[in-house]
């Protein structure tokens, strides 16, 4: 087990104590990996490649015989338990041999039909068994990235900005969204990335307007806002970067529309530091942007955290408020979407240090406008 | 609204009444889509595109504004409700709207964290709503396909064998298990699949005698046993299908293991028809296995059903029995897995029929030893 884990099972046990919990069942995929090393990926909703039950003492992982050998080989330190019957059927047994009496689970993963099982089966052993619900105990720990974390994520990130500076290489009008998603999605895979942190968007003229637009079969025009929001996975973490772009001349709208993104991000960004609310910093953007005239034109976060998932905590919000600290990887994305024109958002992710924000992109300046 | 739709939304509300429920709230994603046609799709485990809540008399969508648009535009008759606080703020005010009492929801999707807030949000409405799990309402209709559904499988598996049919005539000893399987993911992308059923699985020599081998940079070598096992979605459907071959001359035990799997394979397949039990055809495939000498070599299930999703009902199961009717696709992939040495399966997808099983594959002869 690597010093890392170690570390992170310590401070699991801490919120156990503290939760007085004498065992976690951990069923979240990225929180598996985060605390053992276990890559074993749940492929449906209603999958699950197996469980980590954390006690004051013990470390086991229990999942079903088709992991055996990858769990043996990745989770060192972690006894492997296979369960042949399924989970459900197991459970009381292991919890047993385990001494638990009170096992937080994660609510947020469990559904209500596998908590209706566990809470029935575990009513059988004597003395009966209590599932505690529990929330983000490690998402909390999640959230600050250590340097190895933060390298992780840069290194997905510079992988992602070859591959786009690769396509723009090759942009050209008449390719479609759908056909500059794919070189997008191939650079970054023959590139090296383990796959994309989310499927890649990439949306023009008045697709652009929508911020979740999905690439269509439209053709690419000169002089209208092409915008791109795409991310690879390598080693496990996730890049997440936006930029638009234009070939050849835009109309006077667009670089008045690009000025006051790039301004709003740029001022949030100087506005990050640790002991920061989120819901501030995310002010400073929508604040810019409603008085630079485009009142209701932002109408999405300003951010959020990144690591082993794409969209973790901590968010910079409008409604909801989150301090920062130190370590804490967020995106800055604000943007403006003019309905039938288009839209411009302008992403950076950064981390959150003691006096400030370092930017993780390419510092390098950056021009929309493509010769054509 | 699609005459095929209208009539899921009947048998829905029959079941309904049925349940003595006034409402159903349907988050499974592959559900919304059967019974609307929206295709938004939940990015995360702790994500929605929306939800379906379907009355005796009314169709609503709830969802965020970020799928406004494709909502409107692709769940024809449904009423687009957009919440901006988040569901569970505002399911009571829509549930209360709608004059549901008794309102089912999804156990398998809905998280122990969701039912526990939307349960305390309903609480707070007077009369109180009632909250009741339901299971396998909307898959218990998705289980028998319509011819469509049935020409949409074949379509996606015609485009998969013939990703397959390019990939085998480039493979070379030296390339990597990993090579290949990003070779066949981009022949199926290139020729417009929407995206895969599951990541491309080939494994190699001794990796192949891992069911749920994941891709390594092992080098492909001659003589020794290589599993392909993939499937594309095409038009939302899901192919599955897996092809074991060599490449120059196998040893003795390669044609033995390849011959008593095919065999298991097709006899399996005759004992399908409408009516069979499931247990009873696992069994046929799994007795033959044992009774030609390889004994606790077949570890896994003989099948399961495919659509929307890639693993659904009816399984072939050694341990669950289900009952075959006509109309419902299941695959049927017997293996064999000699560790150190490696294993073969070979896997089609069949529909059933009242008196067999249509086998949906090419019926072209498959010859499993490459020459080079």
């Amino acid at each position: 087990m690597t010093p890392i884990i170690s570390n992170r099972i310590e401070k699991t046990r801490a919120a156990l104590a503290k939760n007085d919990l004498d065992g976690l069942m951990v069923s979240v995929q990225e929180n598996r990996f985060y605390l053992s090393g276990f890559t074993g990926e749940d492929t449906q909703f209603d999958e699950s490649a197996g469980v980590l039950i954390i006690t004051p003492t013990r470390l086991v992982l229990a999942t079903d015989s088709r992991y055996d050998l990858q769990a043996k080989s990745e989770a060192a330190g972690y006894e492997v338990v296979i369960y042949k019957k399924g989970l459900e059927q197991e459970l009381p047994g292991i919890a047993d041999s385990l001494g638990i009496r009170r096992m937080g689970f994660e609510s947020a993963r469990l559904s209500h039909k596998q908590y209706a099982a566990f809470a029935k089966a575990l009513n059988t052993v004597s003395p009966p068994m209590e599932l505690v619900p529990t929330e983000n105990l490690i998402e909390n720990l999640r959230k600050i990235k250590s340097d190895d974390e933060v390298a992780r994520t840069v290194s997905a990130l510079r992988l992602a900005e070859k591959a786009f500076v690769q396509v723009l290489d090759g942009l050209r009008p008449g390719l479609t969204e759908k056909q500059v998603a794919w070189s997008m999605e191939k650079a970054m895979r023959e590139a090296g990335a383990q796959g994309l942190s989310f499927p890649v968007i990439v949306a023009s003229g008045p697709n652009s307007a929508l911020p979740h637009a999905i690439p269509t079969d439209r053709p690419l025009s000169t002089g209208e806002p092409i915008l791109f929001d795409w991310g690879a996975r390598l080693n496990e973490y996730c890049s997440d970067t936006t930029r638009t772009v234009v070939m050849g001349q835009p109309d006077d709208r667009f670089r008045k529309v690009f000025d006051t993104v790039v301004t709003a991000r740029d001022k949030a960004t100087a506005a990050i530091r640790a002991g920061a609310s989120g819901m501030d910093v995310d002010r400073v953007a929508r604040d810019y942007i409603h008085s630079s005239g485009f009142v209701d034109r932002f109408g999405h976060s300003l951010g959020h955290g990144t690591g082993l998932a794409v969209h973790e905590s901590p968010r910079l919000s409008p409604i909801k408020d989150e301090r920062l600290e130190t370590g804490m990887i967020v995106t800055v994305e604000p943007g403006i979407y003019l309905p039938g024109w288009g839209g411009i958002r302008m992403e950076n992710q950064v981390v959150v240090a003691e006096d400030g924000a370092r930017v993780l992109n390419d510092p390098a300046p950056f021009d929309p406008i493509l010769k054509i």
